[in-house]
């Protein structure tokens, strides 16, 4: 096979996650490696929007310090975008642009780190540059806490957040505990359809502290049901722990965080998000004294608490998006595949899926790891869990404070 | 002086930090070491209601292992309580109750674990048991993530919230940078009445990360002022990163959490939390997107990310205390004092001060520390607090999740 030299266009879209930019180090140091093809990195500002304004990081400019750190530094170090891309065959201007672009800067390999809608935006600037006829290799590097990209067994950023709510509904319930006769807490974790993240709270139950109820989005949620549950724990414990993903929906399929979805007893609608309106109708309802916890972006951005298993995954998925282009693969999505053999119960296979079934398909927690009654999830999805939280990857801490890239 | 030989009585009141474990840890450690004097160490489950039940632990019936994980255990192990004692003048019946349980245990040392009203309540059983002349010795031992106890540099717990605040502020801050035009994101910070624990959010900015403005309970809030400066960074940035202590009051003293300190522009009582108050004015008064973060009860809980400094300090502040009582001190709670020699800026001499004069007197932030549009804090604040989150203490996990003491 003919090599193809040319320069590496990388970017971030969609929300980050605490291991993105391990991905990033994976694809730098893959290209380093392969200097004879791959002459520089170039990395576009806010995801293709840096492509379309010409607004680049040239890796080659920055410091190898900073290069290390992004296995530790959360959020989009290089800047993201939320921005879906039109079929050219509806507009073509933002194609034109950057098929100037890809030209004028002689970029061969296209590698874009996102969820569902990023994907979708590889598979069309791929289609357009065969439509044109220039010679380019299109690689989606899969991230998302949400885990919800399907024929993965699992995606990059989805392990470390497991681990922090993990960890966080642990310390949740030991405080909790100090008082005989406490509260109700409700903490609410990310996820608006797929309810792997909310679910990962069963691992600190399953160590003895942890949330009594979880109330995932791929089941309806009752607020009949919610009650009955929480007097039956509440009457037993005096106290109750409940872990409740942002995208609850009621029997008509309208989120509970939608103003319209959830009433009290006297028809007012609830403001605020889901778990402030379930605290007020336990207060107001049942006059069970409660409160909400709101852990927001800390969930997808604890980098002091990143799952070593997958950082070190999110490092190989991008390395291998790398390899797959040098060989000449395009437009598919790196996966990971679980094998066990008899000395290792968990084996993480690379390998790679076409693009167009991938783009805008969203996988939800199957039945079988969910309670029949639905307001917990079982063995089965502790086992698939447990192997992506193991190991630490100790931050760098200076005086006590995480250290950072800090790009040019 | 005569050996006073006996047991020694712990307790824990308040609300948990995250080390306040470490300090049993060092009295149980301590008491061990001495038991030609005292013979065994009995906790009380929660705090003073656990005497006043005859309802123990009995530590020589507990296993090293579970000793060793205090350290790293967060929540009141032992379970905690808020009761506040009435004055035995007023009414005698708990401390009848008390003297009979001290005297069936042989109870001769009494350590007492808590915040200002815990302190209260150890100098009111100091008084009672000298007014019956039974011989004790009673210490405070202090605690709170609030350091707002008189007399000391600083309190145990205090380190390790405000490490978890920096490092915590610290990625939400990178998680905002990944989109150009962000938010307005609030993040809720523990503190009825002092500062201390909102100002730590400092040290992420000091890092090049963090938040944009600080609101303390030292400072009247106005909203007026607040709106303005709001404006103001958002106009330059983008974005806008605040953190704002739970304890904000108007200029009339009343808490903003209480629903009649804030009405909106319509004259509408705003509800919920500062956060979620101040997040409605932007968005319906000021028209930009804001999102408020309550992290709640995971600042006094994280475990996880304790300040080496801080622990190390719990232990010894809890060795003192058994030390103190055993030379024949009491009715003293100890203190940590911060002096400097040319090798090291920062050496703490542990002390003990009168118990009369700590009881019940809240240290709040000196104006030194505030900024003087009083939006901000000062490097003094900086130079005091950087010691304090010094150090890891490295966290024991099993396959990702951390390990805590079951008692029992």
């Amino acid at each position: 096979m003919k090599k193809l030299k040319g320069n590496l266009l990388y970017g971030q879209s969609g929300g980050p996650t605490s291991v993105i930019n391990a991905s990033a180090y994976g694809i730098i140091k893959e290209a380093m490696e392969n200097k004879d093809v791959i002459e520089d990195v170039l990395v576009m500002k806010h995801g293709i929007n840096g492509a379309l304004n010409e607004d680049f990081f040239f890796i080659s400019q920055e410091s190898e310090e900073n290069i290390d750190l992004l296995k530790h530094t959360p959020g989009s170090a290089f800047g993201s975008v939320r921005y879906k891309m039109p079929h050219f065959k509806e507009d073509e201007t933002d194609y034109v642009r950057l098929l100037y672009i890809f030209q004028k800067y002689n970029i061969r390999y296209f590698l874009y780190n996102g969820g569902n809608d990023s994907m979708d935006t590889c598979l069309k600037i791929s289609q357009y540059m065969k439509y044109v006829d220039y010679e380019i290799r299109v690689i989606g590097i899969p991230k998302t806490i949400d885990n919800d990209l399907p024929y993965t067994d699992h995606t990059p950023g989805y392990g470390s957040a497991a681990k922090f709510i993990a960890n966080t509904l642990m310390e949740i319930s030991c405080d909790m505990l100090a008082y005989p006769k406490g509260k109700v807490t409700i903490v609410e974790i990310m996820g608006r359809h797929a309810g792997w993240l909310t679910a990962a709270a069963h691992l600190a139950t399953s160590r003895g502290f942890g949330p009594d109820l979880i109330y995932l989005p791929e089941v309806p949620f009752s607020i009949e049901q919610f009650k009955r549950d929480v007097r039956r724990v509440y009457g037993e414990k005096q106290q109750c722990l409940i872990a409740v993903s942002e995208g609850l929906k009621n029997e008509d399929g309208m989120f509970i965080s939608s103003s319209s979805a959830l009433k009290d007893a006297f028809g007012h609608f609830q403001l605020g998000g889901v778990c402030t309106k379930l605290s007020q109708i336990l207060n107001n309802e049942m006059r069970i004294s409660s409160r909400s916890i709101e852990l927001g972006t800390t969930q997808r951005a604890a980098a002091h608490l990143q799952s070593l298993t997958d950082v070190n995954e999110a490092i190989e998925v991008g390395r291998h998006g790398v390899k797959y282009a040098l060989a000449g693969i395009s437009e598919v999505m790196v996966v990971m595949e679980r094998t066990s053999t008899p000395d290792n119960p968990y084996v993480i296979k690379y390998n790679k899926h076409p693009l167009n079934e991938i783009a805008n398909y969203e996988r939800t927690m199957p039945e079988s790891m969910i309670t029949p009654d639905g307001n917990g999830v079982t063995d089965e999805f502790l086992e698939y869990v447990l192997p992506l939280i193991k190991g630490e990857n100790t931050p760098v801490y200076k005086d006590g404070i995480q250290c950072f890239t800090k790009l040019n």
